[in-house]
């Protein structure tokens, strides 16, 4: 593989739009061609897959459902569009990856990390981030920040308690991946955040 | 469980919904209350997914795609649908289940049976149907009796080879599962192919 994998993690509202595009623009000014993703979605089918997963109708969405509808949509991205781009020698930066599910169907799910992994090593083909930026934000912080938002969707409807256990979720991924996951706090400021993660980027390229 | 979980499989045009209503009849005369699924689909999600796996303009899925989203639609049908059903003592009759994920994903898309089985496991709970009969249909008559319907989906689209390999896939799965699958030759009458089930089912209540 010739590119550059990274993705962006953290809670909702902890900045990952603003740092994927500042990354962006930076790994341009150094030469590198780069395409942004997001999940789920990033491809028309798995867009229709979102709409589906954050659809707030569907309350009896089934746990094990939700995680193999993020895995479907994932297997998608990754085949038509991430492992393509590598091939090709661009950076892809992706809005949420694997770590997503691990944290929020995993963790606070409860499904447990092992079947996350297990599930997903048919739709990554076994291809992890070359390096990930956790967005770290306390639970609180992130759900004042969305709380002016017109909508939420079906994830960010759920209660407090899910939120927490998704921002210690996080933690706990850091820890367990500490190579590959770098943990910033997403409370400093847009530009401080953006030279740590510049820092580490050039180490990579 | 107390209910009895029967699936009903086969390429398309074999007959299976024909069987399914006799069936269903029959258990009813029995005194077995019944439902009847089909896959994918069974739930207002499921049938949301089936949507997308059926859509004939996304001729760029991924077979990896496709297969987590038969298992994703078959999640949520088991745990809404197949297993309450099951614990109040109903009869479940399901057109397609596991198998056609085996036959369909696993052999004629060539991603492995054991791979479908991995990920099914986390789908399916574990629970297979206690009986599956499996109507066996040479993959020309299949297709010739498909012939006169109007519009076929992504999957009935699919050139003979892949039909032959359906047809083939069946066979195998039903000697490496022979105590539970039930080789039918679908080219018999319905009356026929119904006395062989009603005598299988007899066994079972």
């Amino acid at each position: 593989m010739k590119g550059i994998f990274i993705s962006m993690e953290g809670p909702d509202g902890s900045g990952k739009s603003t740092q994927i595009e500042l990354l962006k623009n930076y790994l341009s000014e150094n030469g590198k061609e780069c395409i942004i993703t997001r999940e789920p979605g990033g491809t028309r089918i798995s867009e229709a897959v979102r709409e589906i997963i954050l659809n707030k109708e569907y309350k009896e969405m089934d746990y094990m459902t939700e995680l193999l509808l993020y895995t479907s949509a994932r297997a998608q991205l990754v085949s038509e569009v991430i492992l393509p781009a590598l091939e090709e020698g661009k950076c892809v930066i992706s809005d949420r990856f694997v770590d997503s599910s691990a944290v929020y169907q995993g963790i606070a799910r409860g499904l447990g990390v092992e079947t996350v992994y297990e599930i997903n090593k048919y739709a990554t083909r076994g291809r992890f981030p070359d390096k990930t930026f956790l967005l770290d934000l306390p639970a609180e912080v992130g759900i004042a920040r969305k709380k002016n938002q017109a909508e939420l969707d079906r994830l960010e409807s759920e209660k407090i308690d899910f939120h927490i256990k998704v921002a210690e979720g996080y933690r706990q991924m850091a820890e367990r991946d500490s190579d590959r996951i770098i943990r910033l706090d997403a409370t400093e400021s847009v530009e401080v955040i953006h030279s740590k993660i510049k820092m580490e980027i050039d180490k990579l390229i």
